[in-house]
C-alpha cells in the first residue's frame, strides 16, 4: 500500500533543484493522506518548500494530518500571514485539536489574527470539555428549513456544499434553528421536486448534546451506522455534527486507551510519541509503585513460612512457575472479559453465565496445567510427594486465578468503575498471595512440614 | 443511550395479547439495531413472533444484526418460504457472513431454495478466503457508465439507489466492466447536467483486490477517510465495495484479536459468547503450556543457586517482587510498542528511536522502584546489606525488562512476524530468568556467599 514512497526521492530533487514549478505537478497527483506520510520522511525546510507550492485547501488538509509537535514547529517556519491563512482554512474541528495542543501564548498570538466570527467559533469550541462531543464536532453541516422545497433544498446543497464537511445527511431546523429532522441526500435525490423538507424528513432524531462523551457519540454511529450524528446543546439546538471518520479514529484511540490501562499505564494521550516524555514516565510508575508495594504483602506471607521454606528450599524452585500460572490465567480471563464488556458483546446482567462458563474452564486449564507441572517436579526431583504438591498448587491456582480474573471486572463495572484499569495492580496481587498461601498450605499438610 | 429499553415491557404485553396490529405499529417506530436489542431479551417464541409482524426489509436488517447462533436458532422456527425471503432480502455481505458460520448441511438446503442468479452470488462471494475483501464486500454498489451524462447518471441513481447499500460512491467502469473511476454523488450534484461522467470522474483510484486481507481495505478508508472502497478481481474489474460501516466493526474485531493475542489466547473468533467453548478452551491452553514449561528454566537456575539460597533464606521473600517489577515493566513498555505499531504511529525504521527512549525511561523508573524495594527491604528485615541487594536488583531488573519488551515486537516485526503474539510467552521468559540470575550474582557478591 506504501506505493507514493516511490515518490520521496524525485520530491527531494525536485526541492533541491528548485524546480517549483514540477514540485506543484507532482503534488497534484498525490492524494493529502500521502503527502503528510512523506513529508514525515523531509528535513524541515524541505517540508515548508513542500507545504508551499500547494493549494491553500490542500495545504490545509496536509496540515491538520500532522501530529500536534510537527504542525507546531512548522508553525514556527511560516509567516503568520501564511499561519493565519493555513488555520482558517482548516476544518473546525481540526483546527480546535491543533490550537488544543498548542502553548497558550501562540494560541492566543494566532487567535489575534483571526476575523472575530472565527475567533468567537474557535473560543466556543475550545471551552467545550476534553473528549467531550462538542470538543470534536465541526460546525461545517448542511441545515435546512423545515418548509422549503426538495428543489429548493438542492439548490441550497449546491450552493454551501462545497465547503460542507458532508452533504449525505442534512439536518431539519426551525427558526430558532431546534433540531426537528434528518434527512438524507438519498431521501432527497429520490423525492419529488417540489414536496416539502417536512415532509419527506424522519424525526426520529438520534442526537448527542455538546457535554456528553465523545464515545458515546461513537457508539451510536457504530451501532446505527450513520455518517453523521448531531450534536444539539441544552436547547436542543443544532450546534454541530460528528462523521464517522472522526469516529473511526476514537474507536481506535479508544482501544489504545485500554491496552494502556490492562499494562498499567495511565497516560493522557493515547500516542506514543506525541506523550510528553515525563509526563509518559509519570504515568507508568505511579501503578508500578504501588504494585511493588503490594509484592511486599507476598514477601511478608513467604516470610511466615520461613520455616517450612528452608527445610525443604527446594519448594522455592517452583515460586516461578505457580505465580507465572496463576497470573497469565488471570490476564487471560480478564482480558476476555474486560474488552467483551468494552465492545458491549457482554451486559453487566450475564454476571452468572460468565462466571460459570469461567469456573468450568479454569478447572479443565487447571487440571492439565496441574498435570504437566506434576511430571515436571517429579522429573526434576524424583520426589513423588513434591510433585504432588507442585501438581496440586498449580491446579488450585489456576481455577482460583481464572474466577479471580473475570470476577473482578465486573465487580468493578457494578459499581461503576472502569474495569479495564484494575487488571494489572488488583488481579495480580490477589493471584500472587493467594497462590502463595495455597502453595505452602497444601505443602504443609502433603508434605508435613 | 437505552431508552429504547422502556418498550420490552409493552411489547412482551403485545406479544402476550396477541394484539399483532398494534405490536407493527410500536417496531415500527424503533430502529432496526434497537430491535435487535430488544429481541435478545425475549423468549425464543416471542422472538419469532416479534420478527413476523416486521416488514420484510426491516426484519431482514433486524435479522442481520444477530449473531450467527441465534440467527440459526430462529431460523429453525421459521418456514423454508419464510427462510428464504429473509436470506434474499439481506444484503449480500451479511448473507455471507450468515451462511459462513451456519452448518453446511444447513447452507446447502437453504441456497437450494434460491434462485440460480442469487444462489451463483452466494457461492462466489462464501469461496473468498476468510477475512479477505472478498468475503465481506457487498455486490450492492452503483455502477455508471463512463460516456453517460451527469443527469442520465442522477436517472439511473434514483431508479437503482433504493437497493444500493451506498449512493454516495459511484463507480465508472467501461464495457468490459474494468473500473475506470470514481465520482462521488456531491461531485454529481455539483456539475452541470450535461456533463459527461468521464469528465468529473476522479482516475486516482484507491482499490483493494478480491483476496486482499480485510484489514487493509479498513487501512485505506481510515486514512483516505472514504465512504466505501471499491474492490476488483484480478483483470481489475469491479466486484463489489466494502463500506466504513464494516470497516468500524473491522477495527474493533482487529483491537480484540490484539487484545487476546497479548494475553497469550490464540482464538479464531473475537466474541467471548459466539467462540465456540472448547475452541476457547483450547485456544487458551496452548500458550499456558508452554509458558508453564517454560518456567522450569526458572526453576533449574533457582535450583543452580540452591546454596546462596538456603544460606540467606530470606532472599526468597523478594522473588515475587523482582519477578513482579520485571513483569509488569516488560509488559508497559512491549504494550507501548507493540499498540504503536499496530495503529501505524511507530515504524520499523524509528527502531532506535524507540531503544533510547525506552532504555532511559528504565533507567529513571528502575532508580524509583529500586529505591523503594530498598526501604521495603530494610523496614522488613533490618538488614542493609540485603536492602542493597534487593533494591540493585531491581533497578537492574526493571531497566532490563524495559528494554526486553520494547526490543522484541521490534524484532518481531523485523522478521515480518506478528509482534502482538510475542509479548507474554517469550518477554515473561526473558524476564524471569534473567531476572533470578541478575538478582543472586548481585547477592553473591555483596552479602559473599
Amino acid at each position: 500500500m506504501k506505493w507514493y514512497k516511490i515518490f520521496t526521492p524525485e520530491l527531494k530533487e525536485l526541492i533541491e533543484s528548485k524546480n517549483l514549478k514540477g514540485l506543484s505537478l507532482l503534488l497534484r497527483e498525490i492524494h493529502p493522506a500521502d503527502i503528510a506520510e512523506i513529508i514525515r520522511e523531509l528535513e524541515p525546510a524541505e517540508r515548508v518548500i513542500t507545504l508551499r507550492v500547494l493549494d491553500k485547501t490542500k495545504m490545509a488538509d496536509v496540515f491538520s494530518l500532522l501530529d500536534p509537535e510537527e504542525e507546531e514547529e512548522l508553525l514556527g517556519f511560516f509567516t503568520e500571514s501564511r499561519a493565519k491563512t493555513i488555520l482558517l482554512e482548516m476544518s473546525p474541528d481540526d483546527r480546535t485539536q491543533l490550537l488544543d495542543e498548542l502553548p497558550a501564548s501562540m494560541v492566543n498570538k494566532l487567535l489575534k489574527l483571526f476575523p472575530i466570527e472565527e475567533r468567537e467559533e474557535t473560543n466556543i469550541l475550545l471551552n467545550y470539555p476534553p473528549e467531550s462531543a462538542g470538543r470534536i464536532m465541526t460546525t461545517e453541516y448542511v441545515d435546512l428549513g423545515t418548509q422549503i422545497t426538495v428543489s429548493e433544498a438542492l439548490e441550497h446543497i449546491r450552493r454551501t456544499g462545497p465547503d460542507r464537511e458532508t452533504i449525505y445527511t442534512c439536518y431539519a431546523i426551525n427558526e430558532h434553528r431546534v433540531l426537528c429532522g434528518v434527512v438524507s441526500l438519498k431521501d432527497i435525490i429520490l423525492a419529488k421536486p417540489d414536496q416539502k423538507i417536512s415532509q419527506i424528513m424522519s424525526e426520529k432524531i438520534y442526537k448527542v448534546n455538546t457535554t456528553d462523551d465523545q464515545e458515546e457519540a461513537a457508539k451510536a454511529i457504530q451501532k446505527y451506522d450513520f455518517l453523521s450524528l448531531p450534536v444539539v446543546d441544552s436547547e436542543n439546538r443544532l450546534v454541530g455534527i460528528i462523521t464517522v471518520d472522526d469516529v473511526l479514529d476514537i474507536v481506535e484511540d479508544e482501544a489504545t486507551e485500554d491496552f494502556h490501562k490492562m499494562a498499567a499505564i495511565q497516560m493522557p494521550e493515547e500516542r506514543y510519541f506525541r506523550a510528553g516524555y515525563f509526563k509518559q514516565l509519570s504515568g507508568r510508575v505511579g501503578w508500578l509503585f504501588v504494585l511493588v508495594l503490594a509484592s511486599t504483602i507476598s514477601g511478608k506471607v513467604l516470610q511466615k513460612y520461613s520455616l517450612a521454606l528452608s527445610s525443604i528450599i527446594s519448594l522455592a524452585y517452583f515460586i516461578p512457575m505457580l505465580m507465572g500460572a496463576g497470573g497469565n490465567i488471570g490476564s487471560q480471563s480478564s482480558t476476555l472479559v474486560i474488552r467483551a464488556l468494552a465492545t458491549g458483546e457482554l451486559a453487566l446482567r450475564q454476571w452468572w453465565k460468565v462466571l460459570v462458563r469461567e469456573t468450568c474452564a479454569g478447572f479443565v486449564i487447571g487440571s492439565v496445567l496441574g498435570t504437566t507441572a506434576f511430571f515436571i517436579a517429579i522429573i526434576l526431583l524424583h520426589n513423588t510427594l513434591l510433585g504432588v504438591t507442585v501438581g496440586i498448587s498449580v491446579a488450585t491456582v489456576v481455577t482460583v486465578g481464572n474466577l479471580a480474573g473475570a470476577a473482578t471486572p465486573l465487580i468493578f463495572s457494578y459499581f461503576k468503575l472502569d474495569p479495564a484499569i484494575v487488571s494489572a495492580p488488583l488481579i495480580t496481587t490477589i493471584i500472587d498471595v493467594t497462590g502463595i498461601i495455597i502453595y505452602f498450605e497444601i505443602a504443609r499438610r502433603i508434605l508435613s512440614i
